[in-house]
């Protein structure tokens, strides 16, 4: 089976990074597009195998998603376990920066997601298997082909899986409007499994119950809250800002 | 001429802070919608005119935007001036916080860039003209209604307007992948334009001369940038961070 990626940026993401391709499609209207022709090229180099095809044809594969003219087909994804995402920071000899979404639905906001915890060097994502946006070629786009460079977990039931990062000496970071403490006041100087809720209801009452720490993002009181991947973004960047210099000190 | 606001929260939104409405439309089949009856309530209080209609009607009304049974008609939305924003800030003996698009053409990354700008108190936003997202439902929706709560300019010439700015002692600071220095690491500590750069191309090159500082938000190298709302988010969030700090000591 195959997985479609989607987009001139997602291609040549996968390109960069060495990673899998089967076969590129490229609408044959699209030879004197600069970025196509980079592609080609890097596929050429790679021994990518890839051919021009009808725009009809592209829009059909991906499901109506804007392809900009080219696709790539991949090996299935395979998801990965929570003790991956734990090695693999042991092995980088990190603490572990773990997100877990609580239901994130919106395909866009799953996708840049993804993207800014690539950008921000996250371990690896914890979803659950139901209420959450799957990996679909929206999602692919909009991470900008960030989705094959992470490690993703999808789990029966968060907070069971929460308690098992406890465990591991993973403490459980939240947002909450109306949390005592400001997310920029907040310690980070540990393990972390950064709990994003879901975009209408916030976090579930189970998962915020098992919250080591609740931080609120200060904002306007005419806002009810900020969409759920720029709030993330913040989190997940102010966390990487005190690791950052935690380790340049 | 009106304009149509769509969606629970952003109607809500328009109630809670007290916008002029025209009129709300809403569907008859949401009547038992514990959030449409609270919005039905609150209008009940500030007389404004409701009625129900057909879910096809509304879908009709707003371009196919999700629509969630409700829209509001409010007045043909003002556009506002440059002095308008930094009257604003002086009216609130605040140093001027103005974010400055230079071009965004994704609707969803406007509205989230203005639901940011409103959580943050940012004092108002000025767009170009021309390659810049205009403000649509699907706009006013993904900022939940924040749009009608900011001052926004359309300028024809960003670069011009920048020259204007900084005759008013604001400082234009720019995001720029290599830039030497970090944006936690700048002082923020001024009257500020913040410059966001289109989603592909960035900043255009005479506006990124015109820069005063130019930061980075370090990413991992393996992806190109962040998605523009995120880094958007970001920074706003991080000069709000430092302009609360400042105030509280």
């Amino acid at each position: 089976m195959n997985n479609v990626v989607v987009g001139k940026n997602a291609v040549l993401q996968l390109l960069l990074t060495g990673h899998k391709i089967n076969q590129i499609l490229i609408n044959r209207n699209s030879k004197h597009d600069e970025r196509i022709n980079y592609i080609i090229e890097l596929a050429d180099n790679a021994k990518t195998p890839y051919r021009f095809v009808d725009q009809r044809d592209l829009t059909e594969k991906c499901r109506n998603v804007k392809h900009q003219g080219i696709i790539a087909y991949i090996p299935k994804r395979q998801f990965s376990e929570v003790e991956d995402i734990i090695d693999l920071a042991k092995s980088k000899n990190e603490k572990p920066f773990i997100l877990i979404l609580d239901g994130i639905e919106d395909p866009h906001n799953f996708g840049s997601i993804i993207r800014s915890s690539v950008a921000a060097g996250v371990h690896g994502i914890i979803v659950p298997k139901v209420k959450q946006a799957d990996i679909t070629p929206i999602v692919s786009k909009v991470s900008t082909g960030a989705v094959e460079q992470i490690l993703i977990a999808k789990v029966a039931n968060i907070a069971t899986t929460i308690d098992a990062l406890k465990a591991e000496n993973i403490w459980i970071i939240g947002t909450e409007m109306n949390a005592p403490t400001s997310y920029s006041d907040q310690d980070y100087d540990m393990g972390i499994g950064l709990v994003i809720g879901n975009e209408g209801k916030g976090m579930s009452r189970l998962v915020k119950e098992k919250c080591d720490f609740l931080v609120q993002i200060p904002i306007c009181d005419t806002i009810d809250s900020l969409n759920a991947s720029v709030s993330a973004g913040i989190m997940i960047f102010k966390i990487k800002e005190v690791k950052d210099k935690i380790k340049g000190n």
